[in-house]
Formats: C-alpha cells, structure tokens, sequence
C-alpha cells in the first residue's frame, strides 16, 4: 500500500475525487463493478487511514476519514461507499477484536493492500454457523453485502442456533472473500448508488477458523462495541452530506454556465434573479444545518472512541441522538438539494450527458438504507424526557 | 381510424392504459421511439376525440380529453404526451384556422388516421420562412419537437423577415412530417419523459404551400387564439397530475402488498404505523388540491372557448391565473409524491425491476417545461392587485 | 324576527360584515360578551336562514349557510362562531328531533327571534339527567359552551346512568337558557375567538320536560343523524376559511397602502418586488385548496342531508373523508396566512392599532378545537386502503 | 454595581431568569415599563459582562454574554432585549469610541451602574445635529429606541447637514437621558415583545458636547466599526433562539403534564403517541440547526473583534453570511416553534392563564426587525458566486 502521512491526505483525496468525478456519469449509466476505480482508491493509500500506525496505518482521527469520504461522495457516492465501507470493516475489527487480531489483520491489510467487504448485519438470519473441530462452519447467504464483490476480505456476521432451544446467536467473524466455498453474486440492481458492489454473499460449507471469529457466540457485546452502529450510521451520514453538497456544487456552476434568464425578465444573468437567489439561500439553508450537525457528531464519537471502555451508556446514549440529527438533517439536505436543484438550473439540465439526476438516485436509494422516521421519534423521545434510544445495530 | 362514441372513452382509455402499463418500465428503460404502442393508440380511436363530429370526429369536451391524458399519464406519461400533443394540434387547427382547412384537415386526420406531432414555438426562431410562388420556402430547424418522430403531420412556427427591418413575425403552418425536405432526428436524451419523441426537426427548402398556412405572417392573433397556450399549459398540468396520480397508486400498492413493518415496531402491518398513515395523508393533501383546482381550470377553459370570438381578455386573463394555479399545484403534486413515496415504500422499493423512480425522473423532466416561480409570480400580482398575466405562449 | 328572502342574503351578510369588522380590533382586545353586536345579527334575519319555510324561515342550501359563515368569519370569527353555532343548533333539531318538535321549535325561534347556544357534547359527561315524573332531572355542568352566554335556547347532552351498570347512555335535549337552576359562567378565557361565549353551563336540578327531549336516551342514531358531526366539521372548516380569506385581504392591503420596499431595492413599490409577488404566490396556493375542497365538501354534505334516511353509511363516510380534508386545509390556510403575513407586511404592521395578530390567535385557538393528526390519518387510512372514518362526535 | 466573577455568571443568570420567569406572563399583558425587573438585572452585575476589567467589568467573551441573552430570552425576550442592548450600546462605546472615552463612560457605568439604552439607527434621520461653540445641537427624534424608557444613557446616531450641500453625515455620540430636553415617550405598542421600552425620543435643542462624540460626522466608519451590526444582529439572532428553545420547553412541559391523549388513542400518554414523538423529533430538527449556527457565527464574530483593526473585508463579509445563516434559521425556529407547539399541546393550552401565545407573538414582531428575505438573498449570492454582503447597519 502506498505509504501516506496524515499530511498527504487532503491532497491525495482531492486528486483522487477529480479522478472519480471524470467517469462518475458514464460508470453511473453503465453500473456494475468498478474494478479499474478501486484499485484507483486501493493505489492512494487511503485504505490505511483508520489502521493504526503500530501496523503500518495513518491512524488518522474520525474527522479525518469522514471529510475524506464526504468529499469522494461529492463526485461519486456509490465508490465512496464502497471505500467507506472497508473503514467500517476496519473499526469493526478494533472494536470486536482481540490485541493479537489487531495486529495480524491490520498488519497483512497493509502489507497485501486488502480492500475489505461488509458481510456483517445482525438482523439477517441468512446464514448460520455451526461448531467444528478448530471452529465454525458457515452455510447460507448474506443479502446486500456492501463492497463484497472484489473485495479481499469479509466482515460477517451469523447465527449459531442455541443448544437449549433459544434464540440463535450472534457471532462475528472475518473470511477472506476468496476462501473456498465463499461466492459473490453481483445481484444489486438499485436505480441509485449503482456500483456500491452490494452482492448477495453465499457461502456453502465454509471453514471460519476460531482465531478468525471476533465476537463469540452469545457474547454480550460492550457499550464501546455498541459504538459499531453509531460509526457506520455517521458513515451513511456523510455519504448524504457528501451527495448534498455535490448537487449543490454541480447546480451553481450549472446556473453560472449553461443557463439564460427567462425571456420575460429582463436580467442579464439568472444569478441576478431575485428569486434564484432566495431559492439558494434557503437550499443553502438546507445544507448547512447538515454540515454542522455531522461535524458535531462527528467529535462526540471521536470522544466516546477515545473513552475506550470507560464510554458509558449515558455518553453513547447522547451520541446517537446527535447521530440522528445529523444523519436526518443530511437525509433532508442530500434529497432536497437533489431534488429542487432542477428548478434552478431548468428544462435544458436534464440531459442525460449531464447526468444531473445521479444526485437524487444516489440520495433517494442511499437514505432509504434505514427509516428516517425511526430516528425522528428516537430524537422526539429524547427531546421530550430525555429517553436514550436502545442500542440495535441501526441505533 | 377506429370509429368510438363518447361512451365508449372511459373502457377504451382504462384498456389502452392497462396495454401501457405492462411494458412501461422496461420501454423507460430503452427509451426512444414507441411505434407499436403510438399504433395502439392511433388503432384505440381516442385521437379522434378533438375532431368535430361534422368531419367524423368524436367532439368530446375537454374535460373528456383531459382526463384520458391524465388516466393515460398514471401508467406512462411519455406516451400521454405524445397522445395529448396530436390534440394540441387539433386545437391549433381550430384556433387558427379558417373553415376550410377544419373541413379538410380534420377529414384527412378521419380519413387516413393521421397522428399528429408539434412543431409550433413561437419563442423558437430557429425557422424562417421566405416567400415563393404559392407560398413559403422553409429553412432551418425546430428543437424539442414533441411526438415529431414517427408523426404524419407537424404544426410548425416560423419567422419571416421584416421587409421593413422589423422583427420578425410569426407564421404558423401545418406539413406533412414525411415531406420532400424535412429530416427528423430522434436526440431528445433527457433522462425522464423519454419516449416523448421530441426530436430535433430540419427543413432544408421545404414548400409550405399558402393553403396550409394558419396564421398569416403578421396577423394578429385573436384573443380567442391565445387561449391556445392555456390549453397546451392545462395538457402538461394533467400529465404532472397523472404522474402525481400514478405515483400514489404505485406507492399505495407497495405498501400493502411488499413492505414489513419495521422491526421494533411491533406492528402486524406497515399500514398500521400511526406515522405511515399520518405520511399518507399528508400525501393526499398534496394531490387533492391539485384534482380540484384541475378540474376547475379545465371548466373554465371550456367555458372560454364557448365564448367562442366573444371571449374577453378579462376572461381569458382569469383563465390564466386558474390554470397557474392548476399548474403551480400539479408540479408540486407530481414531485412530491414521486419523491415522497420512497418514505412510505423502503429499500427495498429502489430496486430497478419495480421501476418506481420513473415516476420522479418524468415528474422532474416534465415540470421544467417553462418555470414555475413564473407563475407563481403571475398568480401572487394577481392576487395581490389583480393584474392579468401577459398573454405569452406560456401565460 | 326581521324577514329575509335567499336573494337578500349576500347584501344583508356584506352589510353585517361591515358593521362587525368596525369594531372587531377593540372587541377583540376586550373580550367577553358583544351584546350589541349579536343583537344585530339576530336583526339581520340570518338567523332563520336554517329554519324550514314552514315555519317562517328562509330554508337556505347550505352552500348558502356556509357561505355567510365564511364572510362574516373574515372580520370576526369569533362571532361567525356564535352566529354558526346557532345554525348547528338548528340543524341538531331537525336531525334528531320528531316533526312536532321541528314545528314547534322553529315555529317559536321565528315568532320570538330565538339565539341558540350549544351545551350539546356527547364526551363530556360532566351532566347527568336522572328520570322524574314528566321528564328528567339534569345536574350538572358543561364545559365550553360555545354561544351559551346570552342565548335563548341551549342543545344539550346529558348521560343517564344505565339501570343494569352498563355504561351511560346519551340523551340529547333542548331548554331555555333561561330555565331555573340554570346558570352561565362566563369563564372562556382563551387568546383568541375570544368572543365566543364559550361559557360554563351549570344544570341544579333542573326539568327537562319529555317533550324537549330529541333524542331518547339509548336510541341507536340513525346514519342521518350522525351527519350532525359533518355538520359541525364544516362549521369549524369554514370559519378558518374565512380567517384565512380574511388575513389574506388585510396583508394585500397592507403592503398596497402601508409598506415601503426595503432601502436597499430601489424599487417603487413593495409590491414589485418579486419575492415579494412570489410569496403571495405561495400563500394564495394554500388558501386556494382550502377554498375548493371546501365547496367540494360542502355539496356533499348537501348530497347526503338531501338523502335524508337513504343515506348509507358509505356516503357518510366518503363525506367524512371529503370534510377531513377541506377541514385540514383550512387548518393549515388559517394558521399559515395569518402567521406569515407579516413577512409581507413588516415591522410596522405588528403595531396593535392594526390588531393583525388576532387572525393568528383566532386561527390557533379554533384549529385545536379537535386534532388536526386525527383528520390526517383519517384520510391516510383512506387513501391506504380505502377505509372509512368511525363515525364519532368529531369524525 | 455588584461585582461579579466571569465564574459567577451561570447562577447568577439562572437565578435572576427564574426571577423574571415568575412574573413574565403577567407583565407581559400589561405591557410597558418594567421598573422593578431592569432594577433586578442592573442589581445582577451582568451589565458588567461586556466591559473591559481595566474599568472594573468582567470583560467575558462574546459567547457568554450572548448566552445570557438567550438564557433571558427562554423566559422574558422583551427584558432579554432590554439588557441585550444594554450591552450593544458598552460595544459601541468600545467600537467607535476612544481611549479617554471608554475609561469614563465604562468608569462611570460602573460606578453608577448605568443602564444604557439606543437611539442608534443610521437609517432614521429624524434627529440632527448642528455645530455650536464645544459640540452639537440635537433637534429632533428618534423613534422605537429600544431600552430607551427608563435609561440612564444613550448611544444615539443624528445626521449633520452637509455644508456642500451633499448627503447629510452620520454622527454617533453618548448622552444623558436625563439631560435638558430629552423627552422619551412610552409609545411602542406592538402585540409582542411588549416590555422593550422602545419609545420615541425628543431631542429639543440638546447640546451634545464634543467629548461625548464617538464618530465624528463625516469620519469614514473603519472595517472594525463595520462589526457593529453583526454584533446586534447576534444579539436579535440569540434573542429569537432564546424564544425557539423557551417555547420548546414550555411545550414539552404542557405536553408532559397537562395533556391526555385523544379519546380514541388508546395509549396511556400523549408523549406514547408516535405522530407526537414524530412531531417532536421534527421541532427539535428546527431548533437543532439554530443552535448549532449561533455557536458557529458567535465564535467567528469573536475572532472578527479579536483580530482588532487587522480584520478584513473578507473575514467581515464571510462573518456577515455565518450570522445571516443563524439569524434566518433562528427566526425560522422561533416561529415554527412557537406556532406549531399548540399542535403537541392542545386546546386547553389556549387558555390565557398559560401565557402560551406569547412566545409565537415575542417572534412575530421581534424578527420582523428587518426582513430575513434581505438575507436569504445575501445568503444566495454567496452560495451562487462567493458574493459577500454589502456592509449596512442590517448587514
């Protein structure tokens, strides 16, 4: 992996983001795996962000890595997914994993440039594990697994049926994705975030050695591992926030550049329309709660990360409900701006070559991942008597 | 052409839009031009509505045609455009033409079962017409040329030099699409709305002969021929309505029959959630309004061209503001609801086979015909002091 | 009683409208009882505009009621209240009464120019009628009865309690205000509608002859007589129709004849400015649903109550609908006419002498009377599914 | 004046808001001059905050002062602006004036525990200022002076006459509302914010020494006096967030223990209900984004003033858009919330011994200051093309 320093970042991602943005609309029409992009991503070295830097990683704090994915969402929210979500595979491995773990996984990312998949959502029950000499075998399918196909490894989780009759259990584990019996089906067919690589992962008597397994069976997992949902839900957070601000971005110029003042008007340019420029106040106005709100979330789980195991209930508890502002505001941001922006950049912007509609495909799938209207009544509870949202792996 | 009665309208537009409707999503997905479907419709015999009955038409009221417009966009609004176009056309023939030329061309249409295509805007002056021998000489080219493609007659708008060194003034014709000069290239590539054949159409020395001549360069218009653009601007408020209409349907249908309730709502049903019922009816809201003002607008149209020649600009100009209105409602009824309905319908709903985006995409192509701020404009002078909309070929 | 035929009825209710919007910014800083003012609306012969020509009265359409409602609401809604709530009471008579009790009551609200109250609320149990020799003995109170000060005649409900221990079953009559052991409390002391007369009604022992009874205790309601409710919605629906209209034309007029464009616009008049006309634009699109969903609610009532016994319980509950949702949209067109107004009057405006801050109140007080969430999923559940609203006093 | 600690000030701005809290809704209906109230907040010592320590103040950050504004404004916006201005008037001094001047002026408020009031507004030239031996002849006035009533000092503006016959000059000069012909009349009577003590002042050939002139007519107001009205747009910005969270709060409380949920419900507690914790989540998402930009523009605000005359145009302009941003979401706060609140309270909130209504009219009058649409176009013109806001006494 090409070595940066945390200084190198804000320039590696710009040039990285121009690049994604050249064949952002044509890869978007076509879909599918975009495997020359990846390695792109892979080549920058910003897969190292989120490993520590005793492994070889940039180490570089949360901040850091959510700009970094804001800004590829900007031009291109279906790879920034997919880089993201190697990141959420990373902090998965920190937080469920042991001391030796850390340091092998993290150590052989580095050294072979593995890019990672998500395997991992508690709620499917798709696929079981079952005890065997020297661990588990896995059979069965994980649906919508994020950045699997051409990944190099898997977070996954499954369920191991409990021997007194109860209600299976959680266990969590990392594959490499090419392991024997491990398929990628490249099933996702979205109308948005159309290279997300989002496959159907199915497994057929596949060996998870034990020393590959993060979270045992029926482990209670810690109020720090209960952070898991909190980073990958700012993770969609920025996503969104990235997708507002590139429609943003792409109207103004478009307003600037390609468009006319309508004939009744008698204006020089269109941005000297009164109305034009109410209108994008009150769309900026949309945006910019959504900036601030993520930036707030942002630093809360930096701290709740950096209390390590001291992180109460209480602190985690108050760091999803400022996680379900932010991500609500960025949903509300990401659809508006993508939506609305078309009255300001009019009839002629809808041509396919300027692909001017990625923006709300991308948000209107992506902000569907979970329901806003769950997070609305997390946050009204909480407004109203200070109820803490419980802990699932959505909240 | 088939002959129908006006009883026989309601069975044969619910059966034309039933044949829409199983191919819809995949033809949005081709895009181009529908020939087989423009035959069904030409074979349904519902082009005939707008013809009077002395030359063999159907002479339904507008309301009637509306309202096949509209039940035709629910399913597929590309090809009701396509569909209600041939009646702008219709429409332009009475309008502006002499007895002569109803008799004659309206027959032809019976006759020969001619569908009809558009080539009339005044604000596009990229035709001239020069005078020859027996009429006028053709050149230069219209864009976004509605239902152009695959058409037998077109209705055209061109300018003609000013001896004088004025400006230039307008002509309107009719041509046979298939005429000695003219080229129709199909590259209307907006990314909704795509099977509108709205192409780009070139006339290279092409003969208008003088008898096909509507409106005579420099006439003015009647005050009764301006009540032409409130017509065409109540066919786009149907189709955004039907849209809007088509959307709900869709989503309602989505609802019941493929969601399951969020996992800790504990609800049997998604139908049940208090928010999902409170999110409907929001909804509602939305499209209610826009039925009713509709309904009144197209009323009040029919009642302006009653008048006939008697009709007043007081009259015409209050028509103007009722079908802003209309209008101003039935975009945000289109786009609301398209872009809404994915709250109420999940993530599952985003996947391509389902083809529920089609809705916002025509929704969001099809209401940036001229900008609504306009008339939201017209309507606050209106209401504010009573002043009348300008008569413009889009007010 | 003053007697009026249908064709005076739009002078008289423009006449009466005059004379209330004179003083209704001091009465409405001063509250309390207009005696004087209600006196003239009982002059004014709109009072017998509900009553059967039978016996004396002008047995108006209530598109006609309703309309007088909305005019008078535009300058005094608090004493259109009192002014409908009469009607309410009329219509309460005939719905549940016997024809002897139609003759009658009619007969001597004509002759002796009778003002009605209301202490009819089926949900509060507040009053009970035990039975006596004759009749039955009502003891106790009712809450927020609407017109009660200074009426004639109150429409009661009172619970008797069920001899087997069932739950207690509704009885409605009729009295006169004035009856021993009745007492009025003027005690209504809400921000706005603060003319209402919405007193507490206190009952010590007082007879109920048998005669006055209207609705027997236990009696199943006929589907007709649920319309009663309906009624009372379009009452409600129509006074904020009126504020809303009201606030509209006294925002209009305000910026026309009191305002100056901002210092930096360099335009003549704020009424050129086109935010500004945008706007207003805006705001007309909200009150402009309210306005044709009422009319269209209003016809249907008129269906159902020309009906009379036929009337199924599937009209009744398709009117149901239809009411909800011109009920919501004159909600949401009172509260946001008369809160963003200001917008569009300035600074200046909120100067008390203009009083323009009592549509808000009014608006805001009357909107609560039943909650607006309710109608809204009333509707949802509708456009789901197609279910029909429970017949209840609010629904 | 009492000493106080920077480490004091969170008590001390509790205690006396809870003072204030249990007479505000009384005093608010009687409206006028609070004598006892401005006696309790100058006996506080937060008049100090905003004075420099070498003068004996506390000379706190911006952040804590604006914080007791909004701490105020939760339960009195009327006083809160009272004191609030108290504070512009010490910046003022600070901003325009000089070094012999601030220690007096600042010395003597001290000392004498002044409590300063406005007659600061370059736009009202109804007061001027002629040259005599050792200053100027005031003559004239100045209307809605805010916290002029009862003052002991004002900051006033006055025009002088151009000698050349140019555009009169702006002076700005302190003055004894005590002096010789100084008159200040209680005339405001807006329907909010009622105890503002916002009259009219009549200067009758008042000297104004040379001392006392802080901008000397004519004198070219450098960058860092231009900071001026961004400081009192902060403070107008925190005044309407003190009324949005104030509102916020009193409805949570109604809502809590005053409420029962609608009779069909079912649910033991209105706070149970899901379109209410909807409702909620959605308020909060009003108020959320208004915190958040308040805290951003009052930390970009301090760097303005800290960086001392090295601030720029540039640094001035984009500060002028951070509190654009946060006044335009703080006034959408305060009148959302303070309009939809009853919506989550009920009926029986109306009663007027709640006081409910007056946060909704505190917002409408106060945020009529100066019209956010100006704003929302300043907002717009940077976001289109970087554009910064022209510096005015609004902007």
């Amino acid at each position: 992996m090409t070595r940066i320093s945390l200084a190198d970042v804000p320039a590696v991602t710009a040039r990285l983001a121009q690049e994604l943005a050249t064949t952002a609309i044509a890869r978007d029409r076509v879909g599918g795996h975009a495997a020359a992009e990846r390695e792109r991503i892979a080549a920058s070295g910003l897969l190292s962000l989120s490993i520590p830097q005793a492994q070889g990683g940039v180490q570089a704090d949360w901040a850091t890595i959510y700009r970094t994915i804001r800004q590829l969402a900007e031009v291109d929210s279906a790879l920034a997914h997919v880089y993201a979500f190697h990141h959420l595979q990373m902090a998965s491995v920190l937080l469920y994993g042991r001391a030796e773990q850390h340091q092998r996984l993290f150590r052989e990312t580095i050294d072979k440039r593995l890019f990672w998949g998500n395997a991992l959502n508690p709620l499917d029950t798709g696929l079981t594990a079952a005890p065997v000499e020297g661990g588990w075998l896995l059979d069965g399918v994980k649906s919508y697994a994020s950045g699997s196909v051409g990944s190099d490894r898997l977070c996954l989780s499954a369920h191991v049926k409990d021997a007194e009759g109860g209600a299976p259990q959680l266990l969590i584990g990392v594959l490499a994705t090419r392991a024997e019996g491990v398929t990628v089906r490249e099933d996702w067919d979205a109308f948005g975030q159309r290279q997300t690589d989002s496959g159907t992962v199915r497994f057929d008597n596949v060996l998870l050695p034990q020393r590959d397994v993060l979270l045992s069976a029926g482990a209670v997992q810690s109020t720090r591992a209960t952070l898991r949902p909190q980073l990958a839900q700012l993770i969609l957070t920025n996503l969104y926030l990235g997708i507002a601000r590139g429609a943003f971005e792409a109207a103004r110029r478009f307003t600037l550049e390609n468009t006319k003042p309508w004939f009744t008007s008698g204006l020089p340019r269109t941005s000297d329309d009164p109305v034009v420029q109410h209108r994008y106040g009150q769309l900026r106005l949309v945006v910019r709660p959504a900036e601030l709100a993520v930036d707030f979330a942002v630093a809360e789980l930096q701290h709740a990360l950096d209390a390590g195991d001291a992180v109460t209930a209480q602190q985690r508890g108050e760091l999803a409900v400022a996680v379900a502002e932010a991500k609500a505001l960025s949903h509300r941001a990401a659809i508006e701006v993508s939506n609305q922006l078309f009255e300001l950049t009019g009839a002629h912007s809808t041509s396919a070559r300027y692909g001017l509609d990625r923006f709300w495909r991308n948000a209107r799938v992506h902000t569907l991942h979970d329901p806003v209207d769950q997070k609305l009544r997390d946050i009204g509870r909480h407004a109203i008597e200070g109820t803490l949202p419980t802990p699932t792996p959505y909240s």
